[in-house]
């Protein structure tokens, strides 16, 4: 029976060794360390347990089926950052580099014409075209590549935040590029948005003297036969918060131009270069 | 912008830097430290992210007012008893050494005579009597010491966990002493149990081959005036799982002969020392 601190995180670490899964095992045991070096190191009361149990619940309790507020957590802690540069740093300085996802993605966008408008609401944003060329890192256009797009409205909201306001498909799309990989699509321009601050991670930001809001953007997933699937972010480089992003999501190569165009139009031009897989 | 891990947790600790309440600082920037060394050192991918966060939000979802699945989590990693040892290890080697609270503490139990019985529901149980005396370090007797009591029934499960079965406040009980500080009360014989087993925590447990019983115990949340709080159990030294408790709340010296008295019911004998606070 262990006796003293040390001792208890080598029990607990001599009680996972039998897990069968060795990748399972390695996770937990690492888990289990670093949790313990935490509390050991803070010398975490009792109270301060409490409000960590009673945070988690509270956590959990207003996640539902389109509000994840745990990933809203690892997001403003930087961990979903982290873990996108763990797995998709890439070493090829020419790809486009990927960032999170955030937790406002929808599956089974609708297909969409290129070039035509993921707008199905009119709630007065700038006329915008997102327009470029998907390519691999040689510069060859890449066909029957697949963008799978989403972003906010000019009111900050994404249409799954707003079921009864917004379309459920508005300002979401799927395109596909022909032969030439070029891709475009008209849309609004996006804006800076406060992430839901209602629940437990608001009151954690504000606790810590942290803003909530995230520099506007577009997200894009973008996949094509052979080549590693891509997340990313356009930011606008107009924004505010560039710098203080506050899910730590921004990086300097995304971010991009909405130039006025000749028809009062934004144009944002920007090509997508993916890697090839398994390179 | 952070360009590489390291930079990113540097960047996430800076956020924190303006966090009002210092000892909130603290603890949030060791928490991302820990967080983020533990993402690094297992390589953590975008699958085990995942799984984590449903991991987490299964796990408040499991939770209600009956229901307490991140204590569970928090007893089964260790981190409750860790805590316990942080805050209650004692110094002075004669105070009787505290244990974790576990999920299935109830107050305002009946407050009840000296001497008489918890049991309201009969499931057959072993009859028992646990007595001492709450003395101090000196061996002084305590007068107006509060024992709070509670265990589980013959059949494995706490009152809390039985609503249709077992009255609110069986085998749960508040004891006043008198001047001789002594205590005794009639009960049966708690029993292993397992945790419950049919949420997150539980399949973590099989997952990582791990049982999920906990050795035959009583609680004893007592106080004193004058003296610190003490909350533990009382093992009975003919258990199984003493050695393996899946929650790590064995220690040696809580452990109690549970002795066959003339009449055929048991005796289990055990003082209670607390220590004077402040001191």
């Amino acid at each position: 029976m262990p006796m003293n601190e040390l001792e208890l995180t080598d029990e607990v670490l001599r009680r996972l060794d039998e897990t069968p899964d060795p990748r399972l095992r390695e996770v937990m045991q690492a888990l289990v360390r670093h949790l313990h070096a935490f509390a050991r190191e803070v010398r975490l009361t009792d109270e301060e347990w409490m409000t960590g149990i009673r945070y988690l619940t509270a956590t959990g309790h207003k996640c539902d089926e389109v509000r994840q507020e745990f990933i809203l957590l690892s997001d403003t802690l930087g961990l979903s950052s982290l873990v996108d540069l763990i797995n998709h740093a890439s070493d090829n300085p020419v790809a486009t580099e990927p960032t999170i996802m955030g937790p406002f993605y929808v599956p089974d966008s609708p297909w969409r014409e290129m070039g035509a408008s993921i707008v199905e609401f009119d709630d007065g944003g700038e006329p915008t075209v997102v327009t470029g060329v998907v390519r691999d890192t040689e510069g060859a256009p890449i066909a029957d590549a697949v963008l799978d797009v989403w972003h906010n409205a000019a009111n900050g909201f994404y249409a799954v935040q707003q079921p009864e306001e917004q379309p459920a498909t508005n300002l979401r799309g799927r395109f596909r590029t022909g032969d030439d990989g070029h891709y475009s699509f008209h849309t609004v321009r996006p804006v800076p948005y406060p992430i839901p601050n209602d629940g437990p991670v608001g009151r954690l930001l504000r606790d810590t003297g942290r803003h909530e809001w995230r520099a506007a953007h577009l997200h894009m997933k973008v996949t094509a036969d052979g080549f590693t699937p891509l997340n990313t972010h356009i930011f606008d480089r107009e924004s505010d918060y560039l710098e203080s992003d506050t899910v730590f999501g921004v990086k300097g190569s995304l971010i991009a131009d909405f130039t006025p165009g000749p028809d009062g139009v934004l144009v944002c031009e920007t090509d997508i270069v993916l890697a090839r897989s398994g390179v």
